[in-house]
C-alpha cells in the first residue's frame, strides 16, 4: 500500500484541466513533492495529481469526476497539520483548498462571517477586528493555517481554556459528499443561531476530511475583552510552575490563557525573539487575565499570590499592548524557534487531567534520559494539554527511532494517566493503532458506521484515523487508479 | 399508525419483570395513562408498557429484551419535553430512566459530575454548589427535567446566551444502543477533557432519544462568576425592549442572561409570585450582568444608559441575593403562571436572527388578532430564542384549530426571517413536517442515514423528528408487538 505512486492518464489530467484549469492541476513529480506530506514529516506519501479549484462548484466538479474514476480524494487546506492527516497514503487525487481564501461576509450586527474553506485564520480576525470582534480559536499556525483546517482537525490554541476550540465557534459549514453531492450542515448563513435534528455540523469537525470536502463555514465572532493583564511569571523548575497552574484553576479563575513554556524553550524563543524573557529559569508561565478594566487589578494580586505561594521567583506584566503582542509572538513562534537548535523535531500532542500536569512533566524527563533524546516543552497548561518537542537528525537512523519511541512511551503514560493521545493535532496516520487503546470495540465500530452514513466507499481521505485502516481495506480501488 | 394500543403478553410481562422487578412494570391502562404524552398535550399515544429500570445493567437486559421481541423503546425522563418527543407513537415500551436519579461523584477539582440519566438538573447543581460550581444550563423546568433529557433535546435556559447549551457542558456519555450494546462516547470520567476520533457524543446531544438510551452523563461545571449585577427595566412596549436588546448586544455586552416577558407575562406571573413588577408596562426585560465586582457598576450604568436610550420608563436593580432569586423564580415559573389564567396554553418554541426580534413580535401580535387567540410572549431575547404562549381551552375545538394555526403561522415567519422552527425544544411529533422546510433532501437523507448507523432498524423511538416518519416506514414491527 505505501510508497505506491501513480500517473494520472491524460485523459483524467485533461478532465480535470477543463474544469479548474490547466495550471490548476499538477501531476509532475517535481510539482508533487510540495504536497507529500503535512508537518509530520516522518512519512511522506507522493499524491497521484493535485488540484486546486477556485469556487465550490469547481469542488464539485472535480470530485464528481474523481467518483466516476474511484480516485481517492483528499482535501488539504495549508498543509500545517501536524499527524499525517493529510498525506494521500497509496496515491489519490489532493483537493487543494488554497485558491479559496476569501471572506465572503462579516455581519457584525449578528456576530458572524462567511468564509471559503481556504481563508487563512488570521486574516478572518484581521478583517473582523475593523469590526471589534475576533474569532476564538488561535493556533499557533494561526498566521497560514486556514479556517477549513481548523474546522478538519477542531484546531484550539493558547485562547481555547477560556473560549473552547474550533467547533464552539462554527455555526455551519458546506460540505460536497464523496459522491459530489452538496448540503448545508448546521445553521446557514441567513438562519439565527439555532439548528434543529441531528448535529451534522459537530461530527464534521474534527474529522480529518474523512466525511467530504468543506468549501465554505460559517463561523461565529466574538468581542474581544474589554480589557486584557498579561503576566509572565518564572518559576525554578515545571514541577514548581504546574503546582501554580493547579492553584489559579483551584482558585476559581479562568484566565484567557494559561501557557508553560520550560527552560530549553526559553532559550530558543529568546535566541529568536529577544523579548527578554528571564534567563536560567525553569519554566515560566504566560497568564493572560481578562474583564472589566477596574477589576483585573485584583484578580492579577490574587494570581501573583498564587503564584508566589507556588514559588514564583519573578512576576512581570505587560505595560503595552505592543508588549502584550511581542510575548504572545514569541510564544506562538516557539516551535519554529526550535528549528534553530535542531535540525528535526517532533512536536507531540496529549493530554492529562490538570491535576496530573507535574506527573507527566516527570514522566517526559525520565523518558527524555531513557531515550538519550532532547525534549523541550510548552503545555496550554490550562487544559492539560502538553506539547513535547522531541529534538532528532533526521539523518540518524537511530535517533529517528528514538525520538518515536520517546514520543510513544509519553502518549500511553498520558492514557493510563487519564488522558488522551491528542488534545488538538488529530489522529492522522501517525496515531492510527493509539485510538485503538482509547476507545472499544464497538465505540470505534459506530465511528466507522458513521463515516460509511456520509462515505459509503471510504473514498475520502482513505486510510486514516482507524486503526484497522492500515492492517485492512479501507478502500481499494488500485486498477482503477492506475486507469 | 396512531391511536393504537397494544397489551403486553403475559411472557412478555414475566420477562420484563425478572428484569427490573414486578412493580418496576407497568401494564395496566390506568397506570399507563400518565405516559401517554409529555408537556406537549395535544396529541396522546398510550405505550404498551412502562418499565423502570434501576442501572445501567437492567437498561442493557431491558433493551436487549425488546430487541429479541422487536419492540419498539422509547426513552423518557421527567417528560417536561414540550413537542412530544417522548409520545410513544404506535405502542412501544417505555424506559423510564426516573429511578436512575444518582450523582455518582463530584470532582470539583477537574470540575466535572458523573450523574446517573434520571439525576434532575436542579439537584446537580444543588449538589456541586457545595465545591463553589453550577451546571451552567438551566431550563425553566429545571426543577422537575433531568439530565437525560437535557441531552435528548439539548436543553437551554436563560443563561445560554452566555454559557451556550447543553452540548457544552457535556464531556462524555454512556449509550445503550438499540441491540443493548454499550458503548461510552466523548471522553470517559478518568479521563482529560479531549477525546480524538469522531465526535459521536456531540451528536448524541440533540438527537431526542433515537440513537439510543443514554444511563450515564459526564458533565462540565462551571464556577458561578465572582459577583452579579441583576436589573429589571420596564419598557412601554415589546418594540421598544426589542430595540434595547440589539443595542446591548451590538455594544459588545455579553449579559449573562437577557430575558423578556410582555405584558400579559407580566400580568400571570405577578398573580402567582408578588414580585413587584411594574404593572402596566408593556415589556419587562431581565438583564443579568456578570464580572468582577468592581467592573460591574460601570457595566450596569452603560446597560441602563442604552436602556434609557430605548425608552426604558423603569430601571430597578436587585440589592439582594434573595431579591435576585425571587426575580428568578418568577421567570422561570412564568410557564406554569400562565396556567392559572387559561385552561389551557400551546408552548411555542421558535429562533429568529436577534436583528428581527421586532419584526416578529409585530409578527406574533398580527397572528394573535387573525386568529382572535390570546398570546403571551417570554423571550430569551438575547438568543433571539422566543416563546410565544398560545392560550386555549381544549374543550372547545375551534380553539384549538386556532391555537395551532397561529402556532403554525409564527413558526413559518421564523423561517422566513432566516430563523429555525425550534431553538431548544426540539422537533418531537409536532414540528416533524417543519423539519423538511429547514432542510433539503440530502441533508435530511444524511440524518437519516447517520441514525441507520446507530440503529439499523429504527426501533429506537419511532416516528418522531423525520418528515418522512410519518407518511412512510420508520418501523413497522406490528405484528411482534401483538405476540
Amino acid at each position: 500500500m505505501e510508497g505506491m505512486s501513480f500517473s494520472l492518464s491524460e485523459r483524467q489530467r485533461k478532465a480535470l484541466s477543463r474544469i479548474v484549469g490547466e495550471s490548476h492541476v499538477l501531476w509532475r513529480e517535481e510539482d508533487l513533492l510540495v504536497y507529500e506530506c503535512d508537518a509530520y514529516t516522518l512519512e511522506k506519501h507522493l499524491p497521484t495529481a493535485v488540484v486546486l479549484p477556485g469556487d465550490p462548484r469547481e469542488v464539485r466538479e472535480v470530485v464528481r469526476f474523481c467518483a466516476t474514476e474511484g480516485l481517492p480524494i483528499i482535501p488539504r487546506g495549508a498543509g500545517t497539520s501536524l499527524s499525517g492527516s493529510v498525506a494521500a497514503v497509496g496515491g489519490g487525487v489532493v483537493v487543494s483548498l488554497s485558491r479559496m481564501r476569501r471572506i465572503l461576509s462579516i455581519d457584525p450586527r449578528n456576530r458572524r462571517a462567511l468564509v471559503e474553506a481556504g481563508c487563512v485564520n488570521l486574516h478572518l480576525t484581521q478583517a473582523a477586528s475593523r469590526y471589534g470582534l475576533v474569532f476564538a480559536p488561535d493556533p499557533s499556525s494561526q498566521g497560514a493555517c486556514t479556517i477549513g483546517g481548523n474546522v478538519a482537525t477542531n484546531s484550539g490554541g493558547p485562547h481555547t481554556l477560556r473560549y473552547g476550540v474550533t467547533t464552539n465557534h462554527v455555526l455551519g459549514l458546506e460540505l460536497v459528499l464523496s459522491d459530489g453531492q452538496t448540503v448545508w450542515l448546521g445553521v446557514r448563513p441567513e438562519e439565527g443561531d439555532d439548528a434543529p435534528g441531528l448535529d451534522l455540523r459537530g461530527v464534521v469537525i474534527g474529522s480529518e476530511g474523512m466525511l467530504g470536502i468543506v468549501t465554505q463555514v460559517l463561523v461565529r465572532l466574538i468581542p474581544p475583552p474589554p480589557a486584557r493583564k498579561t503576566l509572565l511569571v518564572a518559576f525554578p523548575s515545571v514541577t514548581e510552575a504546574s503546582r501554580a497552574v493547579s492553584a489559579i484553576i483551584e482558585a476559581g479563575i479562568v484566565p484567557g490563557a494559561l501557557e508553560m513554556m520550560d527552560e530549553l524553550i526559553i532559550r530558543a524563543v529568546e535566541a529568536t525573539y529577544q523579548f527578554g524573557f528571564p534567563q536560567g529559569a525553569g519554566a515560566v508561565l504566560i497568564i493572560e487575565l481578562e474583564g472589566v478594566p477596574s477589576g483585573l487589578d485584583r484578580l492579577a494580586a490574587k494570581v501573583e499570590d498564587l503564584c508566589r505561594k507556588a514559588n514564583a521567583c519573578e512576576v512581570r506584566v505587560a505595560t503595552t499592548e505592543k508588549e502584550r503582542n511581542h510575548l504572545w509572538k514569541a510564544r506562538k513562534g516557539a516551535f519554529g524557534a526550535v528549528g534553530r537548535i535542531s535540525p528535526n523535531y517532533l512536536t507531540q500532542d496529549g493530554v492529562v487531567p490538570r491535576s496530573h500536569l507535574a506527573e507527566i512533566t516527570g514522566w517526559i524527563e525520565a523518558c527524555s534520559k531513557k531515550y538519550g533524546v532532547t525534549i523541550g516543552n510548552v503545555f496550554h497548561a490550562g487544559d492539560g494539554n502538553i506539547h513535547p518537542l522531541i529534538l532528532y537528525d533526521e539523518q540518524d537512523p537511530d535517533q529517528v527511532r528514538r525520538a518515536l519511541a520517546a514520543g510513544r512511551e509519553i502518549l500511553e503514560r498520558c492514557l493510563e494517566l487519564g488522558g488522551s493521545v491528542t488534545g488538538e493535532h488529530g489522529i492522522g496516520l501517525e496515531k492510527m493503532d493509539l485510538l485503538e487503546k482509547q476507545f472499544g470495540a464497538a465505540e470505534l465500530a459506530l465511528m466507522q458506521a458513521l463515516r460509511r452514513a456520509f462515505d459509503p466507499q471510504g473514498r475520502c481521505n482513505p486510510y486514516k484515523m482507524f486503526p484497522s485502516s492500515r492492517r485492512c481495506a479501507d478502500f481499494f480501488p488500485r486498477r482503477q487508479i492506475a486507469a
